[in-house]
Parts: structure tokens; C-alpha cells; sequence
């Protein structure tokens, strides 16, 4: 397991502007979590076109084909960055959502588990892939989401995260010479 | 209840290229149902692309404020229309999923209920609002947000889907001077 590109912008004016849009709450969802909630800086048009362009300005040159968002809070930036980057986006969704054929990842939660599931006809050969989520935390659904990826073959795979929560070090389940970009850090 | 507005633009070439990239599952989620499958429209740029400024083109000169996605195939092009538009965007979700005090409404599904919750500080007494959702079919989650965002005042809202299912008469539900635009009409 290699980490090849692990940027962040943590210390700029741009992380900081990001950062202090975004709410803390505490003990959400459950006691003694402190929940970053992003909904205070997509409300902030400023913001969001801050967060967007940040993230196109690192993608725009590394010619991705496909954005590939996570349900539900990964579509909101993923889809503007498919927008921008003149690409497709794609749906990775919760089981049973997706009409047409799929590939299933299942993965662990603290309590039980959870799914991803991806429409088989997402990914092409020659795609150049830009895997987005709001949140990088354990990396549990990140993993499960490259584990679906990888299933199309060995295509180029970016990741990119509008916040990373370092001491749960969910990068170290990326892996794989996966190129990921977090906005901001805490 | 009155529609003063509702526009489509069911014959035109942009509807056409639209709809020739919407797939038909039969019998999805349930038999006897024609299930109509955006991901292979968000899936080609070109589509995309069209999608989002057909819908920008027609709200670029009404003064938006916020748009409001409906999660959550609502916040794929609902996000692209916030960045165009320079407007912020709000996320009405499931019930239990946004972490800061919110508003709810229940609305009946075919067999049981279900609800939509949107943060109490979402809206502002200024804001025009454009309310965005992938389907309008019963008109029952568009009802529900409708309901919602009413708790803020009386706001402009612009309501916006990319399919509507004529039959289902979806639209009758939305009422009371409710600009609506829908991009393919079935």
C-alpha cells in the first residue's frame, strides 16, 4: 500500500474561509461525535463556488472522464465538478436504489453494515475517474466505493473530499496509489 | 389553486436529445411500472451539460437566492443550477439525516409514509427560491417541500424537474401561483 499524492490546503486563506462556514455539532449522530456540518457552507453562495472551483483548479488538467459522487451529500459538489470538468457523473448509491444492472460492495459500520452499489454500465475502459465524497473519515465507504471502481479494470482513479478527519486515518484504507485531495483537515 | 406558469419544452430538439439518453426500465421498483432512469443521461457530458443550462437559461434572469434539492437525485443538477446561478443551496432530506434544529412534513406514499426535514435556518426572508427534483410524478414529495419551505414566509419559489409524468397529474398538487418548468414530459 503507497500513498503517492496526499495534497491539502489546511493552512491556506481558502481552507480557513471553508472551515469557519462549516457547523460543529455535538453529540450528533450519536453522544461524544462532533458532527461537521456542511450545510452552513453550501447555503453560502461564496462558499460553494470556493469549494468547487478549489477542487476543479486541481482536476481541471488530469483529464477526467467520469466524476463519481457517493450518496446522498457526495452529489452536490461531485456533480458540479462533472459539470465543470466537461464530464460524466456517475451515482454510487445505497442497495436497491439502482434500476439497472449493478456491482455490490458491502462494508462494515461500527453496528451492522452497509452497501454500495454502482450501475455496471458506469465505467468504460478508457475512463479517467474522479471518485468525490463529502466526508473522509474511516474510509469505510470510501474503500467499498474503490472496490467498486476497480472492478471496471485498472482505470485511473483520483479522490477527492471536502473534509478529511485526520485520527481516524481513513487514508490508509485508500491505498493503492490513489491520488486524494482533501479541502480541509481537522 | 392556480398554475400561472407552467412551460415545457416537449417538442423541441433539447427535449429530444434529453430523452433519447433516458432509459426505460420496465417493472422498477415494482411490476407495472415504467421506471425512467436518469443515470444514463447524467452519465454523458454532453447530456448533462444540456440538462443544466436549458434549466439555467431559463432561471439566470429571476433573481434565485437558494435552490433547494430534494435529496437525492434532486442534488445532482440542483447543485450544478446553485453554482451557475450564484445562489447558495439547501438540502431537503430524509428525516434524521440534518444535524441543526429543522422543520418536517409527512406526506403518504402508495403503502405507508414517509417525510421531509429542512434546517430552520436554511431560508431567508429575502430569498427567492427555486425548488429542484429530478420526477414529478404524484406530485407528493413536491407537495411535502412545498409545504415546507412555506413555514419561511412567502418567498418567490420556482419549481423545476427534469421529467414529468403527465398522467400521474403531479403538478395540480403543486397549485398557488407555482412557476414550474419541467425539462421532458411523459
Amino acid at each position: 500500500m503507497m500513498i503517492i499524492n496526499s495534497k491539502n490546503i489546511t493552512n491556506s486563506e481558502v481552507a480557513k474561509a471553508i472551515k469557519a462556514s462549516i457547523r460543529n455539532i455535538p453529540d450528533f449522530p450519536k453522544p461524544g461525535v462532533q458532527f461537521k456540518d456542511i450545510t452552513t457552507a453550501l447555503k453560502n453562495p461564496e462558499v460553494l463556488q470556493l469549494m468547487a472551483d478549489t477542487l476543479y483548479d486541481y482536476y481541471k488538467n488530469k483529464g477526467i472522464t467520469k466524476v463519481v459522487g457517493v450518496e446522498s451529500r457526495g452529489f452536490v459538489i461531485g456533480s458540479i465538478l462533472a459539470y465543470k470538468l466537461n464530464a460524466g457523473f456517475i451515482l454510487l448509491r445505497k442497495p436497491g436504489k439502482l434500476p439497472a444492472d449493478t456491482y455490490r460492495v458491502d462494508y462494515e459500520l461500527e453496528y451492522g453494515i452497509d452497501g454500495l452499489e454502482i450501475h455496471k454500465d458506469a465505467i468504460d475502459p478508457n475512463d479517467v475517474i474522479l471518485l468525490h465524497d463529502d466526508l473522509l473519515a474511516t474510509g469505510g465507504s470510501a474503500n467499498a466505493s474503490l472496490q467498486l471502481l476497480r472492478k471496471f479494470g485498472d482505470n485511473p482513479i483520483y479522490a477527492s473530499f471536502l473534509i478529511e478527519l485526520l485520527e481516524l486515518e481513513g487514508i490508509t484504507r485508500l491505498g493503492e496509489a490513489i491520488d486524494v485531495f482533501s479541502l480541509v483537515q481537522y
